[in-house]
């Protein structure tokens, strides 16, 4: 059965989501239609983009990902499908995508085409819907669009490096539902550069010396637990979605507080991480015989 | 595969919604269940008329709609059932399908009358869930209800028009999660009275003299993106429900506000369309023959 | 096909939820995702025990239940699955599942071991969903984790009775999306308690002496109905999962308010019951012949 999910800015309240879905149903009897979010902030491209990555890889191959954000047609704002690691996705081309196919290409983009064969009241929607449908039952792209060779980026998504390496310079993306800040600075990416040096992170006046595997490592289990104040302590890990993110241990922006209401961390505001010169190895250093390596007494 | 939609004020967080699915399943493994929206405010009628008008049609015929909003069964609030434009709706008679059936005559209405034989927990849901199961498996209304002939109206939700036909005096009926303004004025309402005329709309101190037909074209692409100002400007379109809705470009009640916030309209405000007498064509009017007529010089 | 049910407190907006419903589907093609709740308030694993307790028996035999709640994987809080009432439960053992093993011993316990055999990029969530599609395949629970013969419990959950059974001491567990105050105080529990006697029921300074069948029998229908001001009157109910409520008819917090907001009761706050001692029975006393019973000119 085909999958296809929905991400969009409409909300949980208004009709347009569940329009979208009795419109997907009049075309396909058997599909199962999966939300991904509807609460993406309106119009906002970087934080939609963001929720795709992190959610689309894993579905099943095959699957169809519509992305409603922005999506109004007009003169800038061309619709376009695109295959990329095995998916396929339907959206306005308006950056959406761009932080995906930054990692990874596209096997396939076209521009959509058949807006004029489409009777609709919900134009946008409906355009997606129609051609998710036709994916479904097996119609190729180069049948609804005609193929481009590239999309339209996102502007200072990527974090800076100093031309040095001895300095990144991230900023927050999102803030997630428990108010932990994500930045746009990837695992993968921070390792290239950090080449194994120590580090020092800082967000406005915060600064970090380490990254932890998960939340709760920072936790030291051997406190007995009505001994322990680790809730509300702030921390940085890797995400799940391999995103360096600063957080405050089982957080609650209503109650306890959070990254960013305790940190005062908002959307854009930069993170820097400083690299520190690896000092010189004891162990590459000759000794005279009489002086002893500082390990030998540990 | 049957599909049940459900609409509700239940929210997002409590066991309501999720206990009806659970309900739904346990009588039909083979169902489609469909969330319309449960962020209906609490015992918002007019709100869930509009939500439901606009979503119901994109099912297919033969879909099962719940309305679960003020439906604890009393002495005045009766559940019914009803068969309209090859839908099905199960609700209370409070009115929520008043909007609906002004445009579309039901074919079938049934006031619900198999309470005593419903053993339940959760007395309205369950009851609404087994009547939409009953429909669901092929059942007929006349099983589950009496016939009655006509339902409870919503009162003041249609626009008022001027005797002489110069003004249509709206309501806003309905923010939605762009923060625009919708009013009970539909686009053939509208053209009915305008019958071509010039018009100003009126909504508090503001005042649009043109309705648009997408948003984005209040943009001129002709003028470079960055040079651009069109971001916060409002304006008035019809809706994808063909209601007449005051707009702000790219909005976003949370950041750069919206036409709810900057223009400071709420539920049951008053918008008001005066028309404009139309001009004395030029054409009509014989003129000497060393007279020209404007359009000659331009 | 078989149900597997979401109960999260991941919200609406982030990928979390989306990315699970993927994950379940690439491991399942034929399964049905049914969300009970991704909008517990984060941690609070008092919330989720009162959401999944009432949303869980709706559902067929046989369904899968994920708790997502304060689930990392640490040396104090391990992962289990269980069977109870027919139902399976994957989730943290943090206290979640006491509020419904209280009341219904499980069938079987384990603590899942398996965790060094799943590759994720999302830890926590993985392991639920491998072990619920391996349920779904229909998989034991032997093969994914070693028998324990109980779970840690919630504290301070249960409501005190005073030893001469006078008075129950109770407290807010639960705000509901009207706003309503539910008790930790259940109808069995407050019957086997009362067996018969007038009561008192106290919150902050507000007293009731009666507890309604359901919230519209506080209604006078014998009065017209625009001389009614009925919406708004708190009162007291047993609501569908049979706990103890404080309501306000028509309540609504964003605008006309709601028992929380009105009666200023929060999660925590006790609710006290005092029983009134049953008066001698008139009937039961011996009266010489020239004295008239009370009731004998009523």
């Amino acid at each position: 059965m085909a999958i296809i999910t929905l991400t969009t800015d409409f909300g949980e309240k208004d009709y347009f989501a569940g329009a979208t879905r009795g419109a997907i149903y009049s075309e396909l009897s058997d599909v199962n239609i999966v939300d991904i979010s509807h609460a993406v902030s309106p119009f906002n491209i970087p934080e939609a983009a963001y929720i795709i990555q992190n959610a689309y890889h894993n579905f099943p191959k095959g699957t169809i990902h519509i992305i409603g954000i922005d999506s109004e047609l007009n003169a800038e704002n061309k619709h376009i499908a695109l295959k990329l690691n095995g998916h396929y996705f339907v959206c306005a081309n308006n950056g959406i995508m761009s932080m995906i196919c930054s990692e990874i290409a596209p096997e396939e983009i076209v521009e959509i085409n058949i807006h004029d064969k489409i009777r609709s009241s919900f134009t946008v929607l409906d355009v997606f819907v129609q051609v998710a449908c036709h994916i479904a039952r097996g119609g190729t792209l180069d049948v609804i669009g005609k193929k481009i060779a590239e999309i339209k980026p996102i502007k200072n998504i990527k974090p800076f490096v100093k031309e040095d390496k001895t300095q990144i310079i991230g900023s927050v993306i999102y803030i997630d539902n428990y108010g932990n800040v994500v930045t746009n600075i990837k695992r993968n990416f921070f390792e290239s550069i950090q080449k194994g040096r120590a580090f020092e992170i800082t967000a406005r006046h915060y600064t970090f010396k380490k990254i932890y595997q998960k939340y709760s490592d920072i936790v030291n289990f051997e406190i007995p637990e009505n001994k322990r104040h680790d809730e509300g302590r702030r921390l940085v890990v890797f995400n799940s979605g391999n995103f360096l993110e600063i957080a405050v241990y089982k957080s609650n922006t209503e109650t306890v507080g959070s990254a960013s209401t305790l940190l005062g961390l908002g959307i854009m505001d930069s993170v820097s991480i400083k690299f520190i010169p690896n000092p010189i190895k004891l162990d590459d250093v000759e000794y005279p015989q009489n002086i002893h390596k500082l390990s030998d007494f540990e």
